[in-house]
């Protein structure tokens, strides 16, 4: 397995995040690069949704990806094997990340002629939603042995999330959770929300959620492409 | 479903959380309550794993549980049909309970003759593990869905706990997770930790748990019984 770039991200000193967000999300745009910002507890899928995700779009976007991790490398390694442009972004112990460390990533992956940068966040259900990272979009995972009452317990998260992905399907009946409850839970929080049931391992749903995302990237292009 | 207590937790003011939970855990030996902390990520079988521990040293211990969520009491109802002291702290959106919180909690679960007080933290990998809350014990559950490798991802979780509990064992045919291997990255972050496999849904394991755990208590407490 070839070796990964692994940045060690300084924290942030901007006390106005959301101004930081702001103007990452501007530039962004001038550029041309959609930012997806994609969150989750740890384990529930995000590195194989993001493998799958390679798969299904890498022909029609050039990729990058931003691992961030406390500490490892793995999930990079693993990323790196699709093909896309990758490097790992350690936290020095933070639960999240922040528009400011977001930017030190961005500028460390070399976007370039990226056009969809996705960024792995550290796992976790309550700090990465409390800080705007200049994203376009946000993405969470909630996997099926986690529980259906997450929306209840952890309710900012899944507010901030354009779209919700249920991922582990292929467990279902090992597991006492309810679709549909959970879907009631999340539109409690987030009526919003689309919600996509899928199974990373298998690839189920994984074109839904392909068709979702160029979707949007599309839309936020403004074109009709 | 009887109604439980829900106590909103204030945010705390003090800088030297070391030392508030050094403070903290004297008193409680003074008072001989010993207070375990439990941590996992969300959906990891925590408030499960307590209803096993409360079936199994209730008679033993006179037991009170403290649930901390960001939101709902789901856990709380759940833990108030064993017919244990519980409260239902709610964090005000924190991702961790200090020792400062800790001490609220417990005013609010007025452990009168409680002998073993149970944290439940907030589901999260990574801030709880920064917070010396002032318990006794620190115990974790590593859930089998969540994958092997987290002890390579959230080293500090790992590395401040006595005990890792590897729940929902019952799935691991279904998941790629390898149990030699995860003891090996557990030992890698802390060579002195105990590790259970257990199913907190069938009872698998819960014996050694409960075994553990009381010779923790009677060796805290110093005597031979």
């Amino acid at each position: 397995m070839k070796d990964v770039r692994i940045l060690e991200i300084r924290q942030s000193v901007f006390a106005d995040n959301d101004r930081q967000a702001e103007a990452l999300r501007a530039e962004l745009r001038e550029k041309g690069v959609f930012l997806l910002n994609l969150m989750s507890s740890p384990g529930a899928g995000k590195t194989t949704t993001l493998m799958r995700t390679i798969e299904a779009l890498g022909e029609v976007f050039r990729i990058g990806v931003m691992e961030a991790d406390i500490d490892s490398d793995v999930d990079a390694r693993t990323i790196s094997q699709s093909g896309a442009k990758v490097i790992q972004l350690h936290t020095g112990g933070m639960c999240h990340l922040d528009a400011a460390m977001t930017r030190q990533g961005l500028e460390g992956l070399e976007t370039g002629d990226v056009e969809l940068a996705i960024l792995e966040n550290v796992g976790n259900l309550v700090c990465p939603a409390e800080f705007d990272t200049g994203a376009s979009r946000n993405a969470m995972i909630l996997s099926v042995p986690e529980g259906d009452d997450k929306p209840l317990k952890y309710p900012l998260m899944f507010s901030v999330c354009d779209v919700v992905l249920i991922n582990k399907i292929d467990v279902l009946p090992y597991f006492d959770f309810d679709l549909e409850k959970c879907r009631e839970y999340i539109r409690m929080r987030n009526p919003d929300a689309r919600i996509i049931p899928i199974c990373a391992k298998t690839g189920e749903g994984i074109d839904a959620w392909a068709d979702w995302l160029r979707a949007e990237i599309r839309s936020w292009r403004g074109s009709m492409q």
